[in-house]
This record gives structure tokens, sequence and C-alpha cells, in this order.
């Protein structure tokens, strides 16, 4: 990096409407983040897309005081020659593919949802082949590139590339670390300089415990409080507290996601409830990225719509700016990250990934060793972590029994036919993006099977 | 026990109905087992059935060969004194907790069963107690003795002994294993002696592999002939299927019990048509065990009647005698127990209790060690492990927030109001039999909780 | 081999003077191993001892009521067809390598010795080649066979052929278990049937723990005994006592050659002083060797004779014999073995090889789980067996600075010039059988070093 | 700490000649850390030194521009009531007893060490159970404080502390790492702040590893450097280079104290050369001691003198000023500490403790998560720590069997008679600070053995 006039970002999924909140990231950060030119990438059935949010990517540079290039491209390779860092927040099938993943469990009554339960193992399946595909593009084009992932399945994506794709200069990121740590100092009347934070665990599933500046662990300070007042719950998790009696028995903060696991009674009727009538979250997000786009449209527009915030992912882009900052700069920043585990969650194997407390600098993320957690945490993020390895095997072998075992030790699926019925039900729905699954594809088209969703059938008829 | 005239064998639980079978294998087995005197031993609440079935036992052996004085009492303490061998298959609360353990669940559409999810969890909070209280007045009256265990949950409960009774000569059974080794060498032609056989989990949550005579793995032929014949699952579970997909892909045999993790909607809708039909297992059980005692007062009967093996737990005693006489006279036996890990299953800590095969002699059970396991078993193992040890802390400590933990980390259980709502009528409806609980059970009570389901209604109304 | 006509069994090394114990051992098991033929293989330096002791075998089985054909070959492809059975007793070097082993360690004051110190590995570097060769041919000519390997180092070589050769039908043998479990219950006034033996660790490197058959820990009336009486050691181990006081701290009984580990001073002292007159044990069993040979030679000798127990290597042959008894007839017979650890020894990784009480049968070894060590055990193994993955990787990479790696964490190598010295003039002189170090070794060459001890550097002049 | 008027610093084994650096430490230091009073409190023995470094410990804030008390006690209660810091420095047995520890090994040919070998074991015999003693005040008159320790073995006597004295808030220090990071980056022409330093190990037995400001290794950089330039090893070791084709294999940097263990013979043979002639390391320092009291009684002295840095332990108080800062201030400081593993070497137990590099805050030490380490240094660092935890254990029960497994697995110790006599004379020698020890030492006294060295012999004689 250090020889180069400037630095080369390559963004895969260019074309997302996150785009903008990247763009802002890097223009604030851009006295210690010199950057000289951003490739936004993306594929045909994008180019609509990216070509609207690049040139507001375009705008938004041109109204700042610095000079940078945006690139708009369709052609991978040439995004990825000799790039530095190359941020990731494609999504495979687009929003569609997501309407599927939460509409096909939730007629059958179970919990349809991005990175959780049948759907997330779904996002994996079809996302998993492609990442790996682009870390082998990497290895040709830009051996020494960091690779900052941010696409869902964030933990399972990750541990692919690490562990199949043989890649260690990757850094997993989510936005719901970030949530917390702006929310709780505000709690406490601190700011996040006045508090010691230590996350454990697997994305969207992890805990986290809290110390204040003297050294005393205020994490049932921020738990009582959470019982008080607004618990800040990411947009799109439904604002269902824990029981209180659990948090005092575990003494750690659980994360947003684990509503779906610590209340999955309420976070299953909550979902069932809207896809009888608003729809799925992934049918509102269409209806707010349609806007946004439309937003951006307006070539008066140069800086980042307030509404963009509304969208759930917030937070996303401007962790990836500030870890490729911190990276490029060696600053040390503390950030939680998905990366390989070394022994600091010392429950789980040394070479799995998890998303722990990091200090992220130029040899990447340094992560905190957390220590042992009590058994029950311990028991859950056992299983959760072995349900992501059978769920990465399958997807790369398309082996149907694996699927089959990776929907049955998922906690949010309720094993038995219409599990199966499940499973096949998405394989048919996602045939066009699962390559891998082929055979067992035409094994279960063979028996007839067919989607009953109206929603997704309409999509399919298309 | 060398200097001894001969074996004393005290068996709290004595008038258990299955007391019969016990006695049967120490008749069978009395040339390498040469017991003096065995001692059945219950509760007040037990003592007509005790003498009922203390008299068919003395029946029994009066017309055997041997000389052997059976004693019942209800003073454990001198039933226990200098005893060689101490079994225990009492049940605290007796069928009536079973009932409650499985009607109030169902009531509310979950899992109520003896071993598992809810159920199985109050089974261990009631009997953990008393098991702890039984180890402390072995260390004071028969501090050499061996402990063979079959109180359900066989698992939990072996692992409060070794782990806070700080015990270690005891060996938990189970009649599970037993089933499948009587079964699954006739589907191959083959005798139990033809083959070798690895077993590995935990106690109703354990896999095996076969091989034959030749060293060849025969598992896959086992499990071909199981889907085209009788599958020879024990009478109390239901005769569901396992998905031949999920077995291709594990190469391994679940136990029968693995019905309800791995098709847990078809396990849940049989035992929910019972429930509102022809009643619990329980309530089918209390039927059999009064028609059992019934026989058993028949001043003519001196041997086990056919009848006894449809009570479900056959073969267990068979086991506990089998078990006795290989520790008695160092016969280095193969038999499926509980006990401590050593390392036998890796997946697991060294320190806990697993289910594993074992040559059973003079020095106790020597496990064999499995290896590591795939990542689906070996996730479903971590967790249930846990789970065994927050449920084991829960009873012991009382503490609600464990008890609420347990309960949302067990697979069966869907987390939420509903389950927390099971666990409050559980604490209310057991009262009695869970001084630990107390404090606990007076806040639910004071929340005004009440039991819905009529028949247990009923119960806690006398 | 259910279906074959009879047995047969290929014997790598066939020539060794061993030979005459294995062919007894098999004559003596005829009846539970019905051999059909036995092909002893050897190399062309080999020949004339091959025929020497082949001839002697032929006379064994002719003495025999059983018809067995004796083949002598020096096509190891023809011996290795189809083998049911393959046993490796080879030397590569034959006994002047080991005299190299010895003398030039010694001539520096070191330890030299066959399986410890630089010796052992050295010996593990000529070997390891030679063996993972074997089981390329195993794989394609008699992929189904078991391996049994007596070839020294038995724990490294083993561990080679599971790690390095992906070949898990073997079993690794040695004589030290076999030797203490035949002294042992002679100094309790028992028979072995009276005990159970629980030994864990590493070749040539454990530890073991008995019971009686009342259960009871006789381990420190054993050592008590060991303070009164003969100790036992095996006629290659100078007969040097522990101290009594560490072994009260330990509770177990250390195998014999933990006397260079536990008694460095005083076991280097003696091979010292032997090396500087009577010469080193390599030089001594020669001699014994010569002895042997000339009484093969005689044409009326057609039993094992006597001599042959002074060799230091007896009951080899019989664990050999009797350990394919127990898997051709599943026996389950206790065996202590090198085979997968598999969780045997927790403090180990389950993926690596160890030494342990086993039950063998059809489907080979089961190791029984021993459970954690204390921590001066846990230390030891721990250091030792990662010694011998440092030896490992350098005998297959050849990387002298590997090998250099292996010397310093060798517990019998004083690292420093001396120690690399010694390393540097192995090399020389074992310059025929490591082909994989050619590259170091010319590099040492370059450098002018030469190996001063007399009687090797007169070897090394023919 | 924040309701405090200000800090409260007790300072144990306030009388050491490193008490100026400290104080210079905490006066540079003084804006970030705003000090009220430090309490430098000695034993009796020391009160003379207390007093003359005391006085010039007040003269050194006094020609600072800072209002801080410092008072001298031998009373530990005072100076511990209410302390927010503790550190400790002491020395049992003073100079004298470092005199014995080298001599008495030395006098048989083995390595006498501070730290190491026969030396550092007793030096852990005679401070453990003083240190368990300072922790069970703290719990009393201090229960919030931070314990940072300095007295060596540090990692020893850290591991004591939180094992054994169940203390977790302690921070063990060591100057090795700081001389490391000061000195290699001069040697790449960087400053610290460009590179990213990773250590992991024991203390005095660690490894690390150095990424620059791009992310590139550069420890083979630094290694190349080491082998043309000055390899600034501390100034109490001998300066022995390692072997460059054992590094290369290695990959890492090992620290100055691995020349005991990777060049033995050297390291043995300097120290056995000054033995004979200089006299040891502690009888060289005793005399730069005498001439620093010298110096700190001159009324004029008021800044800390030059002469200090050649004391040995240079840097040992500016790290620990460092650590109570980064706490204090919360600066998340990378500084190399002992501190309880939690998984960052996971090839350790979790639960013990590590030398790591960590980020020092308000929270204590949050140790970076290194990952597994290649096998030559997992089993060094496996016989080291079980090495450390027989010495504790041996140092708090006074069992003889156990010091001497604890001598047995120290490679530095050659096991046999020598070794034996070794502990014999060395439990002579020290009896009066090892009270545990009692009985064992009466054993050995009434054996009539003797310690032969002179000079030491005159020490016991007064």
């Amino acid at each position: 990096m250090t020889d180069k006039k400037g630095i080369k970002i390559a963004t895969i999924g260019g074309g997302s409407s996150y785009t903008p909140e990247l763009m802002e990231g890097f223009i604030k950060r851009y006295d210690e983040l010199p950057i000289r030119e951003i490739w936004l990438v993306d594929i045909k059935a994008g180019k609509e897309k990216l070509e609207i949010v690049g040139a507001m990517a375009k705008r938004m540079w041109d109204a700042s005081p610095y000079d940078v290039e945006v690139h708009l491209t369709l052609d991978r390779e040439e995004a990825l020659k000799d790039a530095d860092f190359v941020t990731t927040q494609f999504r495979v099938g687009l929003l569609d593919a997501r309407v599927k993943d939460e509409r096909i469990p939730a007629y059958y009554g179970m919990v349809g949802q991005e990175t959780n339960g049948a759907g997330g193992m779904f996002k994996a399946f079809r996302t998993i082949p492609v990442i790996l595909e682009i870390v082998e593009d990497m290895k040709r084009l830009c051996p020494d590139a960091w690779l900052i992932n941010f696409t869902n399945p964030a933990g399972m994506v990750t541990e692919a590339i690490v562990r199949h794709g043989k890649w260690d200069k990757v850094i997993g990121l989510c936005n719901v670390p970030v949530g917390a740590m702006m929310m709780e100092p505000k709690m406490l009347d601190k700011t996040i300089d006045d508090l010691v934070y230590k996350f454990a665990g697997l994305n969207h599933f992890h805990w986290h415990r809290v110390s204040d500046n003297t050294g005393k662990d205020v994490t049932m300070d921020i738990i009582d409080k959470m019982y008080s007042e607004d618990s800040g719950i990411p947009a799109n998790i439904f604002a269902m507290a824990f029981f209180r009696e659990q948090l005092d028995a575990m003494r750690m903060i659980p994360c947003g996601y684990h509503r779906y696991y610590y209340r999955e009674e309420e976070m299953l009727e909550h979902a069932l409830e809207e896809y009888k009538t608003i729809g799925t979250r992934a049918q509102q997000v269409k209806q707010t990225e349609a806007e946004l786009f439309e937003l951006y449209k307006d070539p008066e527009l140069d800086h980042k719509p307030e509404q963009l915030s509304k969208r759930g992912g917030a937070h996303y882009s401007d962790a990836a700016c500030e870890t490729i900052a911190s990276i490029y700069a060696n600053k040390g920043t503390h950030i939680v990250v998905s990366t390989k585990n070394n022994g600091a969650v010392p429950d789980l194997e040394p070479d799995c990934v998890v998303e722990v407390s990091a200090f992220v600098g130029a040899a990447g993320a340094l992560p905190i060793a957390f220590g042992t957690l009590p058994p029950a945490e311990k028991g859950w993020l056992q299983v959760m972590k072995n349900m992501e390895l059978v769920t990465i095997e399958a997807a790369i072998t398309g082996d149907y029994g694996l699927a089959l075992q990776a929907f049955t030790i998922n906690p949010l699926v309720r094993s038995g036919e219409t599990a199966k019925r499940i499973l096949d039900e998405l394989l048919i729905a996602h045939k066009e993006f699962l390559p891998n699954f082929s055979e067992a594809i035409a094994k279960v088209e063979a028996a007839g099977i067919e989607v009953q969703d109206e929603v997704v059938k309409e999509m399919l008829s298309k």
C-alpha cells in the first residue's frame, strides 16, 4: 500500500442502496484514508441501480473537497485488479430472493428471516459459492488486498472465506454491536470512551459485558436501564424484551437477534402477523428501497438522505469505513468483527470464525480473548457454530442430507415433514442461484413438489 | 467385597413394578454373583407397593434353588448399611408427578415427556436433591459400595452424583442401547458376538456405529434393514422413522429418543393426540402398573410375568444385574453406561458424564474412546450436555433464572411466554418435591398463576 | 477375510532374528488363527539372514501339526498382494545404523539410544519414509489388510502411518507393557486375570495404574513391592530405580524407559561407561544376533531357542500374534497398543497416536479413555508428543531447521553446539538412508564436518 | 477510584534499589496519573535500605512540581489500607538468597539462575507463600485495588495469585518484552508506532511476531538484522546468538531467556565460568547495589542516576508506571503482561496465566488471542507451564515428592542423584524462608546432608 499513489477500493454489489452511506464514511475519513479511486461493481441485473446510485456517489464526492475517481463497472476483474480493499455488500438474487427466504417458511408457520432459521441458511447456500469465486479472483488480481465483508449471513460468509477459501485477510462486519455501543453509553450518561466493551460470540449471536472507566462492571446497570427506557433494538428486529430473570442469571447483554432464540414464540407470532398483513420484512424493504432510489435519482442530491437510516442496516457501511481506515492508518480502534477465533472464545475451536471485540490496525483484527462462557451460553454458541459449519458444508457440496442436517440442528426450525417441505420448496424457489444443489433439486422437482405461497408462486411464474 | 460372606444389595425404590425383573436377573446370574441379602427400601407413600412386590420377590427366590434373604424396609439407613451395591429405581412423586410433567406442557402444545423437554427437566429438579442425599448417606454407611443408577433422567442424575456428589463409584444405566443390541444383530442374521458396537453420546441422546467380525463397518447395512423391516423402537417411543437422507449424511444410528429432535413435529403431534384422547404415557402406564400389581398380589405367582415387558422399561433391570455381575466377577463385559467421560467423547469436557460403550469389570466402567463427531452431532451433543449442566445447577440452587435458561436452551421447549408459563405451572404443581425452589415458587404463587390442565388441577385439589 | 480359504500374513523384515518367536506365536494360536501362508520378505542386503531364518521357520511349521506355507522373497509386492495382515519388523540400515545412532552421541557425552534422544530421532528419520512407501504399496495391493507395526520407534512410526500415510488400519506394538503385566501380578501373588490394567501415554513413555478384582487400586502396593524385590525391568534398560518420593507423588507406575528422563544422569553415566568399555547396546546385540543365526543354521533346530529371550525384544512377536488373533477372532483382548488417541488421553489432541490400554477385536483397537493426567505427567507427555511431531515432520521434509528444533526440544539432548555437531555427524553417517535430507547433508559435508567416533569412522570408510 | 481525592500507591519491597525508577516513572506521568500518596513498605531486615531509598524518593518528588506524600513504613497493613494500586518488588531472603539459588546448582555443574532452573523454582518456593499472604491482606484492606506484580518469577507468582489466591485484579510485568520493543524498531529504522507486536507464551519464555504499518510480517527482517548487528539482549543474559536455522524454521523471535533452552550448553558454560571466577550474577549485583545505595545516600541526588540502568532490571518500573497509568486513564496501551489466558494462547488451558500482548485499560488487561503455535513451540510451552504448576503446588504444600517432580520436569535440571542433592541443599540453605517445607527439611537434615559450596557455607554459618 505504502508505495502507491493512493488507495483503490472495490465494492462488490456497488449498486446497493447502502452505497451513499459508504461514500459518506469515506468522505469524512479522507484525511486518514486518502482514497484515489473507488470501483463500484455490480452484475448485469443490477445495472440500473448501479447507474443511479453511482451517479449519486459521484455527486457526493464532487460536493466534497476531495479528488476521488468513482468508476462504475459490470466487469469484476477490472474492479478487483490491484485493489487495496475489497468490500462486499452484494445480495445474490436481490431482494426477491429474500422475499422467498421469508415467505416460504412463514407459509408453514416458521420463522423466515434474512440471517436466522431456514432463510438465513438459504442465504448462505446462495452466497457462499459466489464469495468463494470472488476470493479466487482476488488471489489472482489483488493478492495483498483486504476483504471487508458485510454481506449476510456475515458470520458464515466469513467462515467460508477463511476455512474453504483459505483467505485470511478478511474482516466480517455487522452493525448490531455498533448500535449497542451507540445506545448504551447514553443510558449511563457516559460516552463510549468512558466504557470498556467486551463482545464475544458469533455474528447475530453474541453477548457483551461492559466496564466503566473505574474498572467497575456496569453490565447489570445497563440491563437495569434497558428495563426502564428504550432498549434500542435495531429497527429490523421486533422490540420484544428479554425475560429479566434470564438476564439476571446470564449477567451479560445478548444481542438483539437473540430474541429469535430467547423469545422464539413472540418473534414467530410477530413475523407471521406481518406475513399475513403488511408483508414480510423484505417486502417492506423493497418499498423503502424503491423510495430511496427515487431520491437518488434527484440530480441535486449530493449527500446521504435521512431516509437511508430507516433502511435497517444503518452504520454497516460506516463500520466498514472505520475498519478500512483503522487498517490503513494502523489506528488500533476497538471494532467488533467476525474474524478467526485464535482462542478468543475458548469454547469454540481456535480455527473457526467468531464475532468478537478486536483492536483493528495494520495487521488486521487482533481479537480480545474473552474466556470461557457459562454453560448456557456455551451450549448455545456451540450448537450455532456447528449449525454454521454444516450449513457451509452443505452449500459447498450441495448435499441434500447435509442440508437436512443443518435444518434439523437449527434451533429456529422445528424438525419434521414440514421442515423438509420448506427445504424442498426453498430449493426449487432458488434453483437459479443454487448450481451446487442441481442434483438434489432435480429430485425434488421429480417428486412433484411445488411452492405454495402465492407471492413466491407468482414470482416464479414470471 | 472379597472378605464378606456374601453380597448385600440395597434397592432404593424397591416397591417399583420393575423389581421382579431385577430379581429374575439376579437369580439367573447367581452362580457368578452369589448374593446373600437384598434390601428393598421405599418411602412411606410406597409402603403398599413395596409389600406387594416384596412378597412377590420373596416367592421368586423361594422358587429358586438359592438361599437369599429379601428384606423390606422403609428405613434407608438400615438398607444402605454395609451394602456392596446400591441400585436406585425410585421415582420422586411417583407416577402422578410424571402425569404432571407430561400434561402441563401438553396443555400448552409442547412436548411433555419423562426425560426430554420440560418434563425431563422437572424430573431432574425433583430427583437430583434426593440422589445427593442418598450419596451422602452412602458416604457414611457404605463408602465402598457401587451405586447403580437407573432412575431417570439417568444422564443428569449420574452427572449430579459425580459432579456435585463427588462420588465416582457410580454407573448409570439405560435400556435403550440394550434394545438396539438385541434387535440389530437379528436384522443382519448375526448374533451380538459377531458384532462390535461403539456407542457415544448422552443418555437418551447417543449414536452408534457397528462393525462385523471381519472389521467391516455394517452401520449402513443396519440402516438399510431399518427401512425395510421393523425398526425395533422401544415401546414407549412413537415409531416414527428418521429421514433416510439424514442418516445417509450421518452414517451413524441415532437412538430412538432422537426422534424427539429429528422429527419434533410428528413426535409432538403424536403426544398431543394422546394427550387429547387416551391420555399421556404416564396415564397409560398407571393403568399397566395397576394391572401388574394385581398380578403380583397372586400368591401363586413366583416368576416375572410376561406383561412386565410391555411396561416400557424392559431390560433396564437386567442391564443392572449384568453390570453388577460384571463388576463383581471382573467380567469385562461390553455395556453402554453413563460414566465419567475421561475423553471418550472428546467433543465434551473430560470431567462430564457421557453415555458410551464401556468394558465393565472390577474397576468399574472403562469407557471406549470414540473420537470426535461430525459437526452436526457435535453441535447437538454440546447443546444437550450444557442444557443438562444448567438444569442440574438450577436443581441444586433453586434459581428461577437458571431454570428459565435451561428451558430456553432445551431444543424441545419453544422459548417465550408460554414456556415461562409452563415453567411456572410445573413449579407450582411439583411444589411438594421442590424444596430448593421454595422461594421461586412463592413468587409464582404470589403472581396468582394456577395450573390449567384439568387432570393436574384435580390432582392438586386433593 | 471370512470368504478366504485361509489367512495370508506378510512380514516385512522377515530375516529378523525375532522371526522364530513370531512363528512360535502363530503355531500356538493356530486353532483360533488358521493361517494359510506366511510371506517373509526382506531386502537384498538381508538375503542371507532371510534364508537362514526362513529355513528355520519352515522347520518350525514342519514340526507342528499344521499345514502352512512359508514363502521367502525379496519382492515386497508379491508378499503384500492380498495379504490379510502385514507385520513390520524391519530395521533400515540394519544393526550398523543403530551402532551409529548410539556411538555418535555417546562420543560427545550424550545418550545414544535406539528409541530415545538423538538416536531415536534418527531411527525415525530413516524409517518413516520407508514405512510410508509400504503403506502406499498396501493401498494398491492389500487395501483391506491390517498393518501390525513393531518397528521402532513404534510410536512415531505409527503416528506417521496414521497422520501422513492416512492409513487407519494399523496397530503399533511394544513389549514393555507386556513385561510389566507379566511381572507385577507375581509381585502381588495374583494372576493377570485378577487385575485391571490402565496404561496411558506414548510408546516407551507411558504410565499405568492397576486395580485388583475387588476394584481396589493396588498401584502403590506394586510400587511397595518394586522397592523390596526385583523390579523386573526389561533386559535392555539399565536397572536404575526411580526415586521413591517421586512415585509417591505420581501414584502411577512409569515404564522402564522413563529412567532416561527421571534418572537421566545415571542412565547417561551407564551408557557412557558401556560406550567406553564393552561397546554400546547395538554392538552387544550384534554379537547375540550372530550367535542366534549360528543356532538357526542348525538343520535340527525346529523350535525357538532359549537364547532368543536374551535378545531384549522378547514378547514383541508374541504380542503381535495375540493382536492378530484378537482381530481375526474378535476376541476383545486387553492389549496395550499404539493407536489413534480419539480422546483416550485427553491431554493430547484426539487425532494423534498414543499408547494405551485397548480392547482389540474385529474392529481393531478400542482404546480405553484414561482421563486427564496430573500436571507433571501432562507436561512430559505434551512435550514428548510434540517432539515426535516435529521429528516426523523433519523426516518427511528433510528440513534441517526442523531437525534442529526436534533435537532442541528432545529432553535427552542438551541444546547447543555439541548437539548441532551430533546432528551433523549423524546426517553424514546415515547419508545412504536419508534421501529426504540430501540437500541438508550436502551443506554439512561442504562445511567439512566429519564423524569422530572411531568405530563409526571405520564403518563409513568401508 | 473516581471519587477519591487522589491515588494511593503501596509498594511492597519499597526499599529496593529500583524504587527511584518507579518514582521517575510516576513523576513523568503525573498529568495522567495524579497520585496523592505513595507508601514504601519493607520488612525489618530492609529498614536501612528503605530509609536510604525512601529519602531519595522524597527528594525526587520535592524536585518535581508535584505535591505527593511519600510514606516509609514497616507496617504492611498501614500501607495497604485503601490503596488503589499495590506494586510488589520484594525479594524474600534478599540478594543472599539469590546467591544461594545460583551457587548451589553451579557447584554441581547445573544452571543456577534467578527465574530459570533450580534457582527459579526455589525463588518461587520462597515467594509464593508471601504473595498469598499479601493477597489475603488486600482482601481485607483494599479489596478494589489492582496488584501490579514485578517480583520474580513473575509468571509463577501471578499464576499463584490468580489460581490459589483467587485474586483476578493482578497484572504481572517483565522488562524483557519492553527491551525487544525498544531495540527492534531501530533495527528496521522504524518507530514502535509503525509496528504491530504480538507476543505469546510465558514469562521469560515467549515468542513474538511483528508486522509493519502496511500489514507486512517483518519478523524475518528483524531476524536478518539480528544476525548483522547487535541483538539487544538484556544485560543479565549472556549474549549467545540463536542458531539461525532454528529461527528460520520457527519464524518467530524467541525472548532472550530462550537461550537457556536453545543454547543450554553455552549458557551453562558461561554461568559456570562466572561461578568459578567473578562470581555469579547475584554476587555481581550485590556490588552494583552497594554502589547504588552509596549514590542514593547523597543528599544532593534528586533524580534517578544513570548507573541504575546497568542493574539489569531497567524498564521494569517504567512498565509498572505505564500499566498503572493505562488502567487509571483507560488508555488501552499495548503492554505485554502476565494475565489470565482466557484463550489467548489456545495451546494452554484458558484458566492459567500466560504472558501475552494485551491492551491495558480501566478493565485491566485485554489479552490478544494469538492462535495455536507450531508443534515445537507448543510442546515447549506446555512443558514449561506444567512445570510452573507443579512448582507452585510444591510451594504451597511443601511436598518433597512434588518438588522432585518439578525438578525432574524442568528442562534445565538434569534428573538424577545430583539434582536430588541440589534440591536437598537448597532446602537446607533456604530453611528460614521455607516454612511450608519444614517437615521435608527436617528429613534432609536428619540424613546429614550439608551444603558444599564455600560461599553459601559461610553465609549459613553466620
